[in-house]
């Protein structure tokens, strides 16, 4: 299976499996039929199953799937087993917000470093409990080196955006998440994901009419 | 159709279909079939047909889609074809980055006022080129009055969520988009989503695999 093949959109529906079963794990569910899950959280069974059988082979038929290893065989498949490495370029209002994002700083994600070209910002305290210090732009191939971030995080001006974002991709670093509202001009080999907190809204919206 | 029956995974998905649909339109595209959408967006073409057959009948065999008709119906059914007032409640660095935010700033969501409990930034300039003054939090139930806002985003800390959430139910939101990480007691009459920006890192973590 080439993983360039399998869609986003298949990605966080895997995601979202693995948030299920996460909860079902919490409750102390050890099996679970697929149209129980879709049932319960408002899923499409046949999609889910579709979704899954392109790993492996899950489920017995009348039995179910054993929640405990799915959980982890999704975390695996999802590269959730290893802790990934972050570099956040831009201290602005969101960066700094992002570095002391709990969820940042888990066992599954951690902002191991943020930059910024701005003097007055480069040496403040920054990231929960001021764990981490903003450090200088220019420095970033020697801090993805000496991190090892794997992940770069945007969050600057939209016009600085495509120019930080080749940055990231000489310093290294093998994918960016993308705050700024621009679509930037992508190196093949560097995948990213610009997030739109506007389909938040419109998901909303939807449940308004 | 009643549509709390709808799964936010197809909203999603319609959001997204929206999102190529207007890509197709700056590009000068009339019609387009479902097969090659799909092809070039990396989507499934029966899923595509299959969502969009619970709101019409769109598309003919053998022509395909007019994609300015689908376009705007599909903004009628996402309840995007008004514009959605938002309060921010929270003027940290997250509720001050969301303030800016351009998205929030366009024909589809405005951003109408922004709270805060803390005298020491009650008074501060905020939004776009600082087109908004960050106000007091008591006064919340005033500015949904006023404003009309429909939907209140919770950029607190998360032992403050519960509380301000139950204060923006009460000041008469219909929805929350909710940035605390952690999972609210919902109001049934107001329906909450939670952004856990670690599900974007989890999307990206899978093609480092």
């Amino acid at each position: 299976m080439n993983r360039s093949d399998i869609s986003p959109l298949t990605v966080n529906r895997l995601s979202v499996y693995l948030r299920v079963l996460r909860a079902l794990e919490a409750e102390g569910v050890e099996r679970i039929s697929s149209r129980q899950i879709a049932e319960r959280f408002n899923l499409s069974a046949a999609q889910m199953r579709k979704d899954l059988a392109r790993f492996g082979e899950f489920g017995i038929r009348g039995v179910g799937y054993d929640v405990l290893h799915l959980r982890t065989t999704l975390e695996r498949v999802l590269g959730l087993d290893v802790e990934r490495s972050i570099v956040i370029v831009g201290a602005g209002n969101l960066g700094t917000a992002l570095a002391r994002f709990p969820g940042f700083h888990t066992g599954r994600a951690r902002v191991a470093a943020i930059v910024d070209i701005d003097p007055g910002c480069i040496g403040r305290a920054a990231g929960p409990d001021g764990g981490l210090t903003v450090r200088d732009s220019v420095e970033l191939e020697t801090i993805v080196e000496e991190t090892g971030a794997e992940i770069g995080v945007l969050a600057v001006p939209p016009e600085a955006a495509q120019e930080n974002y080749e940055h990231l991709v000489r310093a290294g670093v093998r994918a960016v998440l993308n705050f700024a509202p621009v679509t930037l001009r992508e190196d093949p080999t560097v995948r990213v994901k610009t997030v739109d907190l506007l389909i938040f809204v419109e998901e909303l919206a939807f449940y308004l009419v």
